[in-house]
């Protein structure tokens, strides 16, 4: 057989021999995805590895296009495989591949960049300007294989367990937005502790946050805050805590986080924050905001930084030495567990915010 | 005599024998400013310095005050001696000064601390929580002397002419923008020239920048950047300078000084950042702005910087370097000098746009 | 009476009546120190403070004093008052003095410059070329009063107790090591645990570092380091410790701590450093070092910063910070406390090694 | 034909019709290299690009390299086609390449990596654990043709002229030194001013430095610094010009470039140095160095780093910055070009010093 560059010759030692797989796609323009046992296994070119999914994370991205709101119905291509938060083995390798093995335990970083751009080519591969995501541009993870390119590939050391390892990308970006501002020997506020701020506020201990604080308006995530390592938890639907850190502080915290996208939270945050102090900025508003430049940035002479996505690699190679440490709080974030089949249980649950972070066992 | 700390007494080689000067002050709650030739000398206490005035820039500020618009009407103290950019000589200093020497030649950071807060501690005393400003809190620089706390002194290079001595204050500004923003080997954007974005041109060139583009509403102000340095400069009511920019960088600028204020300016600049890339903002918007934080900085991933004032001292420090490379070129934007008693005369000049920085000589 | 700006009149509301204060003194050019209660009590200048001294820490540099060693014969001038670790009260205030008011609990950086430094102008007085150290090159604290310049004072915070308060200098010493390399989410190695490494440990740990090694040739000490926090502490005379650290970080620890000033742990610290990592050197080797800057450092491509002091003032804020955390573990450093009467035994303890930090408690 | 994945069949367009190539070997244990004009042209692996080579450098490593050092023949295997200075035209693009096509003019970074490890993942290839370079551990440029992993070409913009093309291996040593140190808006000295301490002057000078000393001990080598740029240039034999630069700066320049290696020069360039300073080592003593931690690292307070290679891409990215910025003089340093079948004369114009850098035209 003659072999061509892009076909799915490649696999030497462990040829897999099924010929369709299991998955969740994106099935029509509306709310819900299909479960298929049928579908074609993806095929691995040169530089791809295939990866046999163990588990898998479900992210408010993919409950955005679950509900089909304006972003998902603008962004994903209907038919696409959902699912960006993964672990699982190699089980066939590319032409090409030089770097990784056959059977090693692997993640992988969702953005895909062609590795020409000034970004991609100096550690910012995550704001390139040609990325796209699988899971969302492209196949994902929610499924028995996922191939994606060898670059992306991030190789698990052996003491970080499976439910950890299939969370890496919102840990990721947990841990991008706490060390881009830096929090060690520093006041911390958290506005919004979703799946992401909970998880800022275990790293943000960890990392050697000095004082955490927290706001929200879902008193019970308040509480899980503070047993996650928040100093104080505040409902920022009474704007008192802003007087109160300041007065406890020097004159405002040193670090806002921002996690929350919402406007008020933004204003909130800013008047918290001391001048010359960073803020960071993860949450994504619905639509543009109204926004008082003189008093929150320029006067203030703060620093503010826009976060998305992760580091590559900087960010994962923080994240293995955070887990390493044994500080992270994880397991009252992973509230739930499902096999894939029961994904509709496994999203309800999400959704309905009796669950955190909810995962999905595929095999 | 008895003396009390807060006395004139000690002045011991040069005793001032004058029991008046002359001044400018803002006199009513209205238009203009008022010169006066008989308003009391002021005292020295024991940790000030009186400077003989010899040389004051004219500042935005100024205009803001001379007009008596509603930031001027509601911070300025009517009566209060304008003005907060100069160069003289110490004339007398208090009972407890150690640093300075009568007859040194200096100026004087605008911005007074009490010195016990975090910034002020810290190197970032331009930012201080208790800071007022003379000129405008307290009485400032149009005047034969002007008295400032010694801890305030800036001593001169003797290698500095008086004509750039006086304006290092606005100068300081741009150094600071510049400075933070970081320009050496980048390519900056700077919108706005005005005065200080003017002096942004020939500052940015003389630290390292490797092209600089420059955008403005006003023509001749466009031409006269060049002149400084701007490799190229657009009239911004037509955008297309936006693709024009990204295509010959890396899909954007590295750097973005943003110094009009202007809500269409700031969201041309950020459009022409790179991702990744960093904005520095000294320009106040009159109001609160509209803003597209996803486009313009979350998914860009770059970094904001609120610019006011100088650090004191490292931006004085950096200015000194700068000017005295001999690679500034001022002469094109200090374009009048007036004596103060033609204060009318250097206003209108400044205010129909016919002069850029203004200079007034006092002594 | 009249006042000159010099002398001591200026205490309104607590005049001190005593003539003469305790202290010890360094008496002669020879061994030991020499206890006094007959000593001048120091005037007070207009910008200086009287502090009534509580508690005192003995330091390293006071047994070099102590046992007159050549750096100290050197330097010493025959008569000082030592000492320069101290929590007090404000007793007297001078007349120029703004900044404080009798009664304040404070402590007080050693390090006096005149303020007209490039460096004490920046934010790094510490290292300022005009710097004098109280208790070194003029009188210190060992004794009833201290006179220090309102501008060195440090204002502790209610919730942190005089023995911690009486150590603030050496413990800087750790915070501005420990914050200067960064450690958050880093393997670090410190070699060599005396007052400051065994400090090093548990303000690493706080302020966020994800393993820490430590190494030395005395084996309570690594005892010690493992129970305020080190992942693991290893005999330095067996240098198998290298490929074993080497093996479970990416070829090296991220940062190397050097507190020992011993050659052999310089070259071992090196040789377990990563390639791009940074070292910071606090230990001050007895000479100069044969050293391979091309294996070391070169090649290695690493960042090497010289550390001596605290910064004034960040060093104080993040020390101010870690102790409010309450993550500090300082109480089995602390392991002695005498009277000022029994300096000899506590001079005693210091030096024979039972005791680790000894304090001397004075008023 | 049945393809591997190794073999070279793989250049659908321009497929290469010769079999052999002209080259310079290191073709034995001793002075020297050979030429050849039937040396077989290497294959291209399926992520590989073969390029036709233009124009080479001469390197300071290709003289040891040539005069078979002791580093030399502990290193250099014999039989290695050397040089790794270059610009040519991508010939044949492997199977699996993505990034390039044949025709892009490019050149190429010289050390290879895995990919895998920390520093090549993190941005710092260049300090990666199992790097080689091409020209000393494996086939260089000194060739009708080279072949690099596609991750290693640089593509080079049309404005960058061949003859600077050429040599972006030792100008982006020149760069990654003054851009690590950072000298926008700082006084500078830079020790040895050999090829690349030649091209750090106009670097510095293009990178915003305010003034830039310099010392060597060959006298027409400091004229041509200050030719490019140098404030002043001193013969390092006579080391007044320590307190003439003290005098001139704060008690020392801020930025040491140490390109000498040599232990003199490193004593001086420490003493040079300001407290606080920062300095950038480049140049590779010959043995270990007998230095005086103490008062030039530890005391001072300073920053030093250890430099090699250069960053994959960042510095790749500045240096074309500057390029393009029309800000770089190198004409004077690229002293001569000879034909590659001459290399006998470019070797012996560059050993005896009349030539500085010398070229070598292939194609």
């Amino acid at each position: 057989m003659t072999m061509t560059p892009t076909d799915d010759s490649s696999t030497p030692t462990q040829p897999n021999t099924a010929v369709s797989m299991r998955c969740l796609t994106k099935h029509r323009a509306g709310t819900g995805l299909a479960f298929s046992d049928g579908h074609a296994i993806p095929a691995v070119g040169p530089r791809d590895v295939r990866i046999k999914v163990k588990k898998v994370g479900i992210c408010g991205t993919d409950r955005h296009i679950w509900e089909w709101d304006q972003w998902a119905s603008d962004r994903i291509p209907v038919g696409v495989i959902t699912g960006h938060e993964f672990v699982g083995h190699i089980e066939s390798v590319g032409s090409a591949v030089t770097k990784y093995t056959i059977g090693q335990r692997v993640s992988a970083e969702g953005h895909l960049s062609a590795g020409v751009d000034y970004n991609s080519r100096t550690g910012n591969g995550h704001i390139a300007a040609d990325t796209t995501i699988f899971g969302i541009d492209r196949d994902g993870c929610f499924a028995d294989y996922i191939v994606v390119p060898e670059e992306n590939v991030w190789p698990l050391h052996d003491d970080i367990p499976d439910k950890y390892a299939a969370i890496l990308d919102p840990l990721g970006n947990a841990v991008h937005t706490v060390m881009s501002a830096g929090v060690s020997a520093k006041t911390v506020l958290i506005s919004g502790v979703g799946i992401i701020g909970l998880m800022a506020v275990t790293v943000a201990k960890a990392a050697g946050a000095s004082r955490i604080y927290c706001t929200d308006i879902n008193p019970p995530r308040l509480e899980l805050a503070k047993k996650l390592g928040a100093t104080d938890a505040f409902d920022a639907r009474d704007d008192s805590w802003i007087e109160k850190i300041r007065a406890e502080t020097h004159e405002g915290v040193d670090v806002l986080l921002e996690m929350s996208g919402a406007p008020a939270a933004m204003n909130q945050g800013f008047q918290a924050l001391r001048n010359g102090g960073t803020a960071a900025l993860l949450g994504l508003p619905a639509r543009t905001v109204d926004f008082d430049f003189n008093a929150h940035i320029i006067f203030k002479g703060c620093t503010v930084l826009g976060i998305n996505g992760r580091k590559m690699w900087k960010t994962w190679y923080q994240m293995e030495q955070l887990l390493l440490s044994g500080k992270l709080e994880l397991d009252d974030i992973i509230t739930h567990e499902f096999p894939i089949e029961d994904f509709e249980k496994a999203f309800e649950t999400m959704i309905s915010g009796d669950g955190i972070k909810v995962l999905m066992n595929v095999n």
